[in-house]
């Protein structure tokens, strides 16, 4: 069995935030769970994190998923430290099991590297295994001192490097392999004896070494996966670098990607081949966009489903559905619960909230569909509003199939407009409106001569 | 003659696309339109494009446009390579003519270094010249070998090469100048008689050494220029070059840009000093742009006409044109045929379609204004409809000089407001509004005291 | 006494503009302004400006601030060069005093680098201090040449320096701490017997050490803080560093920024901690932002104070202030003078104009208040217009405490509706609606059967 080990309890100062650090988001989801995920990837059946400044936000926030959460307990009096941390998982580390530790500030550590550094503990038979990473300026980090068999003979903290200790460019990442067991029965050895009063995991690798175990270390690829986030400055960087990625993976796809350092697209979405996506666009939560689409400049997609050959223009949409060879916007609004058929056109300053739009109907302009079940072919004239709100209540609205609805017409709710039913112009709708009726409710027009003159307007 | 041969055959796989790979689009257009622009810059007087995969798509696109295209046979039986392409356009090869050999995915390529390649070529009477590149990383590129004169000895791929040759930091970059007829007749001497079963067009410059004609080597100035188009990933960082090119043109032309990394200019756009330009922005197809304008985030403005001293404000504008001194928007959408005046005021949350709006009018905010001629200071109200369309046809509605539009007022096309006419806030205007008149299409305000009350509102 | 003397005379030419050079801005505000700004928190208590070529306007853009402006005569015969700028400024330079000279083209200067190269011209007793910089290509600049001890023996330009010099790394950055009296007499001595006849600021240092005076050099930090802008790309690259640093300083503060490359925060706007800030996103003059806001994509918040909790998504905010936990936008636009309370709701197409709106009131979709006073707990329903203009006068309205506003209502100014008064939709209100009344004023509806065949809209 793998189990993984997050270490989560850090207090984040530097943050200077209410919010635990694990939970500041990176393309709209919180670090720690980019580390879970990976690590879940990887192969880890058993996800244990420590928690401790902000832990109870931590576990509220994911308190639908099967992690184990273990405190560290936090206080005057209390230990710090990584191997202190450590301890507090002791329990679920079984004997036989593969153990891997990370950190929850971490989030660009990718499964791949992490199965690849378990496959290389588990071939080469290791009973540890170091997470290394070559770094140009290896400052400020404990050193790799290796055998001459490429094993490490020890880590070497700054503090404590000779000169020529100091030279060497690979240096600990803090994440490891162990077997279960001796994990355990190391992590009952390491004290906190020293001047910080820490107890350090980086013991465990000194104690395994007496005891004769070999210990490996696997290079990383890429150093960047290492990153931690310690300041929003940092979170910022690391939000850049997995842009870049989820980008990346998308344009290797097939889609196009006007300039992929403006463009916000969320894990997990979803987006079909020839499918353009102008710079500024937001696509998040469980979107998913169809092929041969065009989203332009700065729409916010949310939660929401495109379906092919869908135009979108400087427009917001949640938790929606838009059918095939739809044009919606500019600057249009699709509020929750909106269920828009193919061929549809949705123009300018318009807002639908939960209706249903059958095909081929057009709202062009300036209208508010509300709680509305609007047929096929319909014409939704410029400034109608589909009154749904009493000041007490909510009701729906339903029109027809082919009807037309005049503009600065007002629907009130609850309504029907049949099919072929036909709202002039200015008029306010309170009841129904039978199929192929013209329904029409305003006052004559008046002209008074003269009244520009009399009133003094002109001069 | 100058001739050109642009190679634009390639299935481009990796773009993961229907759509042939040079008709994906940088900055607007598609990539072989840059290389046939380049060429004809640099004085090509005619363009053989030789075209095999998505060969059709680019010969429709391409309708319009005296380019004289090849088609490379394609399938199973039938040869590969650069050689081979350029075999299908030795028709077009003039014997006195000088033939320059480009590629239809590699639109950095800029007219400069073509006229400087095509001046070295004659100037120093080669027969034939490679355009070269000195790179840092020369892996996987064909190195030049010079002669001590400086001539070309050879060109070695990287699989035939040395180890001294591979130190060798000159490449081929593929792109060539050709003396006509030793073109032609070194092509009837290639073969394919290789590992790959290719026809290289490197071999044409064997042939030509093997025979004793000079061959130069020009070292392009910027190896960017040759980067090519293989995946949407290359394609975003083309794009990314090409954006910084024109915006750095507009600057160096006196027009401010605050953030050139995300302002999108296409290839062809005017834009006069001192104007503004702020980010988000995109300039599109035919647009010119005034001196002294403020082009503020996120405007799209697509083939359009802004004259001086215009102020725009996150809105869309199609195909119009806008007066001197006018303030469009912020979230205003001026659709395609608008012919906006001087001193006019466009609002939020404002359309115009198909209309002309003489001087000094306004229209500031959530009104439709389509299909109209208005005249000089008008005012238009707040959520007043031109009527346009009465689900069959469309019609012109006619506002004069002077006049008023009340708030949330019609007018029911066909319909005229003559000069001065004033129009009663919440009319629906259908009959003509005479000059002077007041004009007045409502009901009677009635109070029922107490119905909130009787109702129940009150709790 | 600290004094600076700030060159702010030349022509810029390479700007192509109609502006001074130092009034192009950056971040929002001029570039000479950062000058005067660093310079005044590094303790200088007179700011001495030498302009020349646009100086009217240089002086009409400051005439409020308290800089002591000196004309730089131009023309045919007159000198040229820093020196003769720097005897224009010379009857404000005091005997007793400490001379800086800045230049207005250079605004990344910091306050706490002209802090420490005034500190460190005190306390090693120089006469005068060179700001230098280490450049890797110190091509074009003055190389130092120090002493044994480290003082500088002399400044030698590009064009005179021997090869071994030209390999100093070590240039003048032309910016200077002096002792008044001598830089004065200093000044009175240097002449323009040069090839390009002009006076030289660098000739100060050669009479100073000719007069066995000490002059020290002080090392800059951060070379980026020396250059200039000399062109519309030297601004926007300048604009990109100052962004970032603005955005750092916000980050460090305990704000989110998701793209610091992308996001618009000028010169003294205040952010509080816990606030996230979209990509796109422009604070402009004197805004304040509270603690734990949303400011979502493409938001443009000027001179306004947002209290904590707000949630703005991509709308406009001019001179305004939105009370807690309120919710603007998306496509939302508060005009100047807008004052909204607390748990309201502007939401999409909505204006707000100079008016106020108390806590609780909602106004969801497509409506204009202007000019309005509008109580607590009031529902403006969608479409709503506040009528304030007869297209001669403007005029309040006033709602009162839970009034509700019927859809496509027309409230035309001046009017009362009263508390608890209920404005049925599509009514035109011209007269007060009395307390807990309902307001109604519109055409009962007809309905027209058989209206659709018989106009043969079906086919």
């Amino acid at each position: 069995m793998n189990i993984s080990i997050i270490l989560a309890a850090g207090e984040g100062t530097r943050m200077k935030s209410k919010l635990s650090k694990v939970l500041h988001k990176v393309c709209g989801k919180p670090i720690l769970e980019y580390v879970i995920k990976a690590s879940r990837g990887a192969g880890t059946e058993k996800n244990v994190v420590v928690v401790g400044h902000g832990g109870d936000m931590v576990k509220e926030y994911f308190k639908d998923d099967p992690i184990v959460f273990k405190d560290q307990p936090i206080g005057e009096d209390v230990p710090y430290g990584t191997g202190f941390a450590l301890m507090q998982a002791v329990d679920h580390i079984e004997d036989n099991s593969t153990v891997i530790i990370l950190y929850g500030d971490t989030p660009l550590i990718t499964e791949l590297t992490i199965n690849k550094l378990i496959n290389y503990h588990k071939e080469n038979e290791f009973q540890a295994t170091v997470l290394t990473a070559i770094l140009d300026n290896p400052t400020g980090y404990g050193r790799i001192i290796r055998e001459d068999a490429g094993d490490i003979l020890k880590i070497v903290e700054e503090k404590d490097a000779l000169d020529e200790e100091k030279k060497v460019k690979e240096i600990n990442s803090g994440i490891y392999c162990f077997n279960g067991k001796l994990l355990k029965d190391a992590l009952s050895k390491i004290d906190n004896n020293n001047a910080q009063n820490e107890y350090y995991a980086t013991d465990v690798i000194g104690i395994l070494k007496k005891e004769g175990y070999r210990v490996g270390a696997y290079v990383i690829e890429d150093s960047i996966e290492i990153h931690g986030v310690n300041s929003r400055v940092q979170l910022a960087f690391t939000e850049e670098i997995m842009r870049k990625r989820i980008n990346e993976y998308h344009m290797v796809n097939g889609v196009t990607i006007i300039n992929p350092e403006n463009t916000y697209i969320e894990d997990g979405v979803q987006i079909g081949r020839d499918t353009v996506i102008y710079p500024g666009v937001s696509l998040e939560g469980n979107t998913e966009i169809g092929e041969d689409c065009i989203i332009r400049n700065n729409s916010r997609i949310i939660n929401s489903i495109i379906h092919n050959e869908v135009s979108i223009e400087s427009s917001t949409i949640e938790d929606s559905i838009v059918g095939e060879n739809t044009h919606i916007g500019p600057h249009a609004h699709l509020r929750p619960n909106s269920n828009i058929g193919k061929n549809v056109k949705i123009g300018n300053f318009v807002e639908v909230k939960n209706s249903t739009l059958k095909d081929n109907t057009k709202a062009s302009h300036l209208s508010y569909i509300g709680d509305a079940d609007v047929g096929y072919n319909v014409n939704i004239g410029c400034g109608v509003v589909f009154v749904n709100y009493n000041g007490r209540e909510k009701f729906r609205t339903t029109v027809g199939d082919n009807a037309f609805i005049g503009s600065n017409a007002n629907l009130v709710a609850p309504v029907n407009v049949e099919p072929w039913g036909f709202v002039a112009a200015g008029s306010t709708i309170t009841k129904e409106v039978p199929e192929g009726a013209l329904s029409i409710a305003r006052a004559e027009q008046k002209n008074i001569d003269g009244w520009i003159e009399k009133k003094g307007y002109k001069k």
